[in-house]
């Protein structure tokens, strides 16, 4: 049953684009990326898995900050480069700032403006001391 | 004023991934790519320009179907490496198959399955004989 899986055209580096949305405010959250691992783990545990390109490891989101994210639904689009999730957002946090999304910038009169409120302290997310 | 355009960390290739969503219904439109010279006319014309990959070229959205998107807001990641359009698209219909949004499959057991209709026949839309 893998058969799904062989209909993503990996790019050369083996990974797809991942945009990931709250299923209940419409947010768009993040835009990540997942290898064939990621996708195939995502699927069979209802829990987005990624590919961290910095760290070259599989990433369960929420791993560190139990800001995890549940699946709702898988979607490919047409020309199938890339895929949509839509989840339900544990804790209400994407962002490792302590944000909803990382989208929390806003082009205004020619500059990146921050609009989005940190919801919780990062180090208190992520336990430092 | 091109200070904004420094701050992009345009990927080797030059480009930057571009998530698109239908400022009205919330609805995840397209993952797109923009160039430099793209994300500056979209931000200065208030319609979306992307960079089409397959043809190597500025690519105005709408320039054949019509059906233009006019920006509501343009806002960058927490890493600035994705872009996020909030759009109002014009005639509803974003995908080339005549779809609301390109993301119209959607993984059921184990296939993609199409769960969206055709809005309107793409032979109508794109006025071939």
């Amino acid at each position: 049953m893998t058969e799904w899986l062989n209909e993503v055209p990996w790019d050369k580096d083996g990974l797809i684009p991942v945009v990931t949305q709250e299923a209940g405010s419409g947010r768009v959250l993040t835009l990540a990326w997942m290898n064939r691992d990621a996708l195939a783990e995502t699927a069979r545990s209802g829990e987005a898995v990624y590919w961290s390109r910095s760290r070259r490891k599989l990433w369960r989101k929420g791993e560190e900050s139990g800001n995890v994210q549940k699946i709702r639904e898988i979607r490919l689009d047409c020309d199938s480069d890339a895929v949509l999730l839509r989840v339900d957002q544990a804790g209400g946090i994407a962002c490792h700032t302590g944000r909803e999304s990382c989208f929390f910038r806003k082009l205004e009169n020619g500059r990146w403006v921050t609009t989005d409120p940190v919801l919780k302290d990062p180090a208190l997310i992520y336990g430092k001391k």
